[in-house]
């Protein structure tokens, strides 16, 4: 069978997160429901991980087997023609039968937008998050360092979720300012759920001055979510990359 | 009686354009609504122009007059509480009594997005033309500059509209280009119905070869709609700035 990958944009406003789930509007029942209407077989697409409702994604990445014989570079132009334009797959790719989108990734890379003007903007509304305060930049860059690394990020990720091990490297944490806009773009082997979320949360503390950037050491240390900041909005997240 | 300019940010998708009609969401009805539950008046809010449908404001500016006594620095957030999240005031000022935001314009400035990657964007969608084709950006910037200083713009206004005169004066015409995005950015004291769209059209051809950068001139001088390209889409358009 051939093994096929995609990389996936998507608005995520429009839908209840990537997962699939009856009777809500959700990417991969989408993307596997287009897909099929063009091979006539029953597909099950894998992401490189789930996303949330109002996550977006300009670089999702999932792979599907098919023994269709559409040559590859016909697949993004037919899937997208059985799509909404909330998604747009921008590329399709022939990859060896051992290529899995969970497991073979290399790095993920997340931007969270803050829009720090005082009333907020109406076009991006729905692809940022709001916060009219004044942020030092400078510190909240001094704290993203130290989610640099190997650590146990135990104390970012949502209360009551389960997994094997909350260690997770990131390779990159970095916070950007562009006139009324903050991005944080953390790039790692993995996240947790809602991790990317809550550490934004924890830098914009950092930036309000409720925490220190040495504090952050602490926190991940105590690995206790109470000591980390909130879980932003869904909204302000993009995942922008994922590489093998 | 006091006079109050606004600077308003809004989402064209969401709309059926600025002007007020019966039965159709528009924005200056919303926002006449809005200040009048505030102040307790009838409204009447002055654009300097109207938006058509789907066309989209970082800077329209509107100016009414009231007799309430709401501090300045109050009207924007009391006037957001009451607008749907697609409008936001983001200033308010109080002007001389003579100010008028249509017949007071010193220049206006309009951004046309493209949007030329293979398949376009999924978040984007509503705020760009996708137009899947290379273009010559250096002969459509060449192209642009005919279109700067005082000419009679006859060939670029919607056929059928009226309007006493067709002489405006284009300060400047760029293009620019940013990885998949092309913006036509167009500043003058002044813009006929449908003119930024048709003059996006035209530069489209220029891009694409069909029309020679030069021949704008002619095309200019003959007066003739039919010489000049397609009008695209109002989604790509958008009113940055408006000076006084």
């Amino acid at each position: 069978m051939r093994n096929i990958k995609l990389i996936i944009e998507y608005d995520g406003k429009s839908f209840n997160g990537w997962q699939k789930q009856p009777n809500k509007l959700n990417i991969q029942g989408e993307i596997e429901k287009a897909i099929g209407e063009i091979t006539g077989e029953e597909i099950d697409l894998i992401a490189s991980g789930r996303t949330d409702a109002g996550v977006h994604s300009l670089g999702q990445t999932a792979n599907f087997k098919t023994n269709s014989n559409i040559p590859i570079e016909k697949f993004p132009i037919a899937i997208n023609s059985k799509l909404k334009k909330s998604i747009v797959v921008k590329s399709a790719e022939e990859v060896d039968e051992r290529f899995h989108s969970r497991y073979s990734v290399k790095s993920k890379k997340y931007r969270y937008t803050i829009n720090i003007s005082q009333y907020g903007s109406a076009i991006y509304r729905d692809m940022e998050y709001h916060f009219p305060f004044n942020l030092d930049v400078q510190k909240m860059q001094e704290g993203a360092k130290y989610f640099e690394g190997e650590h146990d990020f135990k104390a970012f990720k949502a209360s009551g979720t389960s997994s094997k091990s909350s260690v997770r490297t990131i390779f990159k944490a970095e916070v950007i300012k562009n006139e009324d806009r903050i991005y944080i773009e953390l790039t790692g082997n993995g996240f947790l759920y809602n991790m990317v979320r809550i550490i934004s949360g924890t830098l914009v503390d950092v930036g309000i001055g409720k925490i220190k950037p040495e504090e952050i050491k602490d926190i991940i240390e105590s690995k206790e979510r109470i000591r980390a900041g909130k879980t932003l909005p869904a909204r302000g997240l993009c995942l922008v990359e994922v590489k093998y």
